[in-house]
């Protein structure tokens, strides 16, 4: 139980093992249903049959624990009588050459709106999310859970540095579009029917200034009421499903 | 403090003394920029000095709590040492004759979700917001946290019964739009510059199908991956965005 402890409070373990932790039946469904590998799945009693059945069915190994040990190790509040260990999904960089759409975090530090812009990011048809050094780790637990289950159907790659991320993608002929509170080309003017990544920064401090030479330009959206009124999980949402209108849109 | 504690936990009793509480120097701060009326701010040492000064000078009673009170009474997990009680805001539903978008919340249960909505409509340029029976309260401490003072800038309606509602606001002229998660026109090929009500549902369930008769049509996000991958908040953001994009397009 240290283990699952360890993996769910700290990046470090995490990292260091490669794993993470699934909590609550809903999660563990959506991972079966993806295909996820599962290392693990730890029920108390009252665990959901079908989640059980299911993981015994795709091979997964599951253990019992006593009574109430869940509830101590678990991240959640009300958490479900269900735990799952999985491995990293982590994908290569490689994979951004292949898609259209890709959105590329740099600092983003909240693991719930991390969580909402993975859900919003495959709802918009985004074929990759890069995380670089300083955004938040994707597996942390409540990253997870707001994500839905996106995690497990977006290819997610822990990118590393920045600058060497849009380096590279820039390379492979996406257009890096930086996204900025204000300043930035009204963002329904902007042709977003290439291959485009958007670069999303930090909820306070936006993305590193250093950055604007790894951009091909900036993208804003225009606000009614006080500035800067939109987490970073709407503003990527909004962007994402322009690009999407753009690409629905008949061609002139 | 029995009263504040009454207010942040019930909404019986906020709605017997159509009052509610701000929690933390942020949106308290946030309530006086708007020039909202508050009708006392409460403080332990050490609560920011700036917002103890323009409090009073705003002609506010302030009054000195005993160490530890206000972390006792508050809802937040880490709580700021400031918290203030403002009176309802409500606006009366004819308010929705005067504007050209507006947002009617209809079964909409999650507080962090309507937070998000009202912030999301306030940066979109949103009119009004009108909350029928069913729908979360706005004034409950999650929503007021999550709006991130955009309840001071958006007028909200507490609506009562959604046919109601919706047979008023039709008189007026506005364009009833369910929002739909799937089976609606495509949002970005319905004329959304003309006067717009997008109706949103509960986030499991959607709309009540017996709402059908009160609506002029139905609104879908086309969505890759799997069905409802979007929370209400983020749905309504796009498509409010949307309209906005629509109303700066230059006409024909």
């Amino acid at each position: 139980m240290k283990r699952l402890r360890r993996l769910l409070s700290r990046r470090r373990a995490r990292d260091a093992e490669q794993a993470f932790v699934l909590e609550g039946t809903t999660i563990v469904d959506e991972a079966l249903d993806a295909g996820i590998e599962l290392e693990a799945v730890f029920v108390t009693a009252g665990a959901a049959e079908s989640t059980l059945d299911r993981a015994a069915a795709a091979g997964v190994a599951v253990r019992e624990l006593a009574p109430g040990v869940i509830e101590r190790v678990a991240d959640t509040v009300t958490p479900q009588p269900v735990l799952a260990v999985a491995r990293y999904l982590d994908a290569p960089l490689e994979i951004v050459q292949d898609v259209t759409l890709a959105v590329v975090c740099v600092g983003v530090s909240d693991p719930g709106n991390a969580g909402t812009l993975l859900r919003s990011a495959e709802a918009a048809g985004v074929g990759a999310v890069v995380c670089c050094d300083g955004s938040v780790d994707v597996y942390n637990p409540k990253t997870v859970r707001a994500s839905a289950g996106a995690l497990f159907h977006v290819p997610v790659v822990a990118g590393g540095d920045a600058v060497a991320v849009l380096d590279r993608i820039g390379g492979w002929g996406l257009r890096r579009l930086g996204a900025a509170p204000s300043g930035g080309d009204d963002y329904t003017n902007v042709d977003l029917a290439g291959p485009t990544a958007f670069v999303v920064g930090n909820e306070a401090h936006g993305l590193p200034p250093a950055l604007g030479r790894s951009l091909d330009g900036h993208v804003t959206i225009p606000m009614a009421g006080r500035a800067e009124s939109l987490n970073v999980g709407t503003a990527t949402a909004i962007l994402c499903f322009e690009a999407a209108r753009q690409r629905r849109e008949p061609r002139p």
